[in-house]
């Protein structure tokens, strides 16, 4: 039981209010606004006819992701990266992160020699950015393998089935589902973990940020983001529906 | 007249719907979304304790912008700025202006010691989106100052009054107001104006894309610009009532 | 009427003394000298035998301009650009400026795929740079197509006429012709203007520094740029008939 | 059981030949060559008496580690990271993950305002460079600690216990202790584990390459890596003593 | 004996044409436009108030040299080093050599606590641009040091003595002073050659572009620098006399 | 005589212990560690099956090196030139150094269109990195070859004879061989020879730190590097024969 009150009356295993708003721009061929609570990531899907070099002439495809924050989508502002002219090291582990997670669920051959670009932006933040979006990049990168298979381009889908992801971690003592930022800074261990829908792990992530946590510790984490998992594929495909 | 029609049916000197959001998002201390039809820019404002090295211990303040587009803001994907690791020329012609805009309002001595930073990024782009990204910041900036004053942090406003922007241009010899993307491409001429809410002008940027312009066609030019402009400061105000 | 004097007793609609000296380095295809009083650019013009990408296979040829300023060029000495890793945004809207008005009096398709590159690089800056390296690069551009037509790659001229740029401004009240550096630092509104032969607009440029301009002094400015631009296209002819 | 034969005839749950080696260059204060097997980490520790500014004034200190490979150390030569002018993102996580993974170990406040530099070097690379990274990289800073203990510029030891890691992985369906290059390849599954001595979760990385793996697959994975850290902080201490 | 003939008929030991020209431009400390031959370098000597940290608080001052060619002061056109975005590893070899030549005829303690930075700009470029640099900036230097001792900001010149430098090479089997850019490129080997008025070497660059050569050949070119840079020396006393 | 005492009583013309290690990591076609004294350079050479852009089509090769230290090879850590972003001018220069020298040697015709990159990287530095850079690369370059001979690829080898480095100084007036760190930072002139296994020069690179140095000190030191180099050269062939 949780000595400190989360937001909302949050239970410890409970997500916090997820909304999936696709087409919420017009010119991406998968356009997604997901928010976790309030954190908002717009994620989108670009279909370009070509692939990256090393898959040129292979027959496959390729799908990979990119990561941003918008300089106040934080609590202070930070630096832009494009002024200082770098990716951080963090936004580059988010955003291979993201990329890796995607191509798990991604049959390449089957996609041909085209590549899936997605952008995953982060409007506002209030922790669990990285999760958040490869929820919302994977609804993104089914609406442009829709456009994909209504204009005739592809016969079938690509995609192997539905991939989500969610934030877990320890705060004080108390290992919680869906951190939000306030719980994020102060925890103790924060774990990252990406499932597919049929229950099987695609990326395990977790940092001891204080105390380092035993097995039993990590088990009660898994079983945890395995639950917050099954609700987001379900979100996902009643979305899809929508 | 025109001998094409434009998209809504919209005369020559009409501007597109406009709509100005207020606190679209929740950190930062001004956050305005604006939209000039399909264009939408948002806009926040940082206001941060302290200042460029020139102007340090001048007992003055400083207000400066930064610009952005996202990837798939446009209808084909752009590179990542971040990735790529450089600012294009036209991102920094673009945040130059929109800074230059902003201080023609600001009294920095009023200001004190602090900087606002004005940061516009354009979630969706359809042409006019550096002259929606000044009319937005500066409302964006009216509403950090509001906290400054509503804090105590300063006694009385540093703005001097509105400023506000537009493009026009001419398509197919017919001088338009608000050219949207389709226009923009196509055009002759292209010129954006800042003005003040007195009618005076803060910056004017004309370009022949094609054929040279007279005289005449400049003069024409600017008497839509102050159309458009004078309308656009009223709709400022009235969000900020709002 | 003028409460200062100009350096030199000028008035205030007249140009400091012009000097184009051409064939000033042997290797370049054009090589100019310009010299605005004692702002002093040396413009090249070279030809490529190709063109950018986004013009290969197009059967159009492509004119670009690059700009810096010798290091010590300046009052105090200023960082060397390739030694900071990057060119400012300042010289980056410069040297766009300068290509743009080169491409408006260039008839590409005439010119072939081949590139012509202008480099304007200032050896001692008193104002007005810019306009004084379009003016200049107009001539080396003219010598560097001169021998293309001499050696016969060129049957006929891409070039469709003349263009020339000056810089106009308001300083206590005043419209000035051509500013030099201690005007330009003191004025209210600084205007570049980029004119055709014929008398047409291809750029205008107006920055309010200090107090936003009203439209009678927009009119008075342009009338200034118009008298200058005139006597400036008829020195740029009397050196190339030199 | 295996349907392939390891290296060496290795058993799934054996770790290859490890030799640690300090004092394996003279300047540094820590320095140690760390073999796994033909994975060779050249780790070294330097002290350096001031803080990077996130710390300064704090009272406390910072441990930090940077990574790199020499361009043959691989099969093929790889591009020199200085020589591009960035380090990939590759890089730059496993110099977190080694950074994160120190400071674990670390109390920061008993180390007082100093920095500890972890530099780690692959020589010669045959899977498994972070977790050796991290394995010896714990052997150079006791070595950097005891310097600072002889010196009396510390009193008491700021590290509070062992850490060490390993790689794990399924490869043709059988989970594997510490993967050489040949064997990671070829994974469907990549975990690198990172521990303490008493046993306690640091860090815990796992990717699925191909197939998504079971809660299974993912406890035998833990459970070697637990074995295989044992066994390593066993050899650490071994060569401390040494 | 030659079995080529040099341009303008020179003798094998003999300098092409030198000119001096000083207060070339009007605002640095030191202004020299040097030619040798059709090699033009414009030198400026620029006086800062400061020093770089490694100085800070010495009590001694520094003396550093920067190095740039104008993109089209070669026979075809180079890129501008400020828009690649880095300086060329021949620029930086060239600039720091400079820089060591002027700093081993300054008292650094006699110079105070101020830098002077001495720009070598190529406007024409027919070989031997480091050396006429070298042999420019000297110039350029005493100039500086003069409007120092003229503002009574230092009471003595902290220059030792001075310093030339010119280049000699073997052509075709034959040893040659002062080569030209056509002479530079068939070379076997090609030797730069600093020395002070003195006639003591500073700096001996030689190197083998083809056959490497004899200890005799090597007496021999040294012989012709010797000789070169007396002549050198003298006309920068006469420069400086003018 | 000395006025001094050398370490381990070496003698004013006596190279310190010398020992070359080869197949030092086992991927690199050849892999040599080279230590003079204590310091140590790890020199592989790596044969890539291409050439730069500039000898594409020649039907020639290309021989170039890079050239780094590990951030603690030094008596106080460096920054890491991969995090900093850019490669030093000094390390710049002496790969382009090494790069020259290896070529001095190699018949690029007889190489045929392939690539021989030798990486050079310093584990522990003494002084003398780059001169034991190229005596080792040579030895890695001769290995290189050996397996292109050995595979069929080559049928004769493009190596014409031997090159090796080696450097000299002036210290307290004392002509000394091959300079360690201590003699090196306080000696008046430092300078790198590069000579043939004939004896003939292909680098010779001296610079006056502090007191310009006479023409007879000048071939006091070139004899000196002509005992060093025989010797080193007779090492390498025995080397290469072991």
């Amino acid at each position: 039981m949780i000595e400190f009150e989360r937001s909302g009356s949050r239970a410890a295993d409970q997500l916090r209010p997820i909304r999936i708003t696709r087409g919420y721009t017009i010119h991406a061929e998968g356009s997604v606004l997901i928010e976790f609570g309030n954190t908002k990531v717009l994620c989108t899907a670009s279909v370009e006819d070509k692939v990256p070099p090393h898959k040129r002439g292979s027959g496959e495809g390729w799908v990979t992701a990119e990561y941003g924050m918008l300089p106040r989508s934080t609590h202070t502002r930070s630096d832009r990266e494009a002024a200082r002219g770098k990716q951080s090291g963090r936004t580059q582990e988010i955003q291979r992160l993201i990329g890796r997670s995607m191509r798990a669920v991604f049959d390449l051959k089957a996609l041909g020699e085209r590549t899936i670009h997605l952008d995953c932006d982060v409007l506002q933040a209030d922790g669990g950015t990285r999760t958040a979006a490869i929820t919302g990049a994977f609804v993104a990168a089914q609406d442009a393998v829709g456009t994909l298979l209504a204009s005739g381009k592809l016969a079938a889908s690509p995609i192997i089935g539905p991939v989500a992801a969610v934030s877990v971690g320890i705060v004080q003592g108390v290992p919680l589902l869906d951190l939000e930022y306030i719980e994020d800074v102060s925890c103790d261990t924060d774990m990252n973990v990406v499932m597919t829908g049929a229950g099987h792990f695609v990326e395990v992530q977790g940092t001891a940020e204080g105390v380092a946590f035993t097995r039993d510790e990590m088990n009660e984490l898994l079983r945890l983001a395995e639950k917050g998992i099954t609700e987001l594929v379900a979100l996902q495909k009643q979305a899809l529906l929508g």
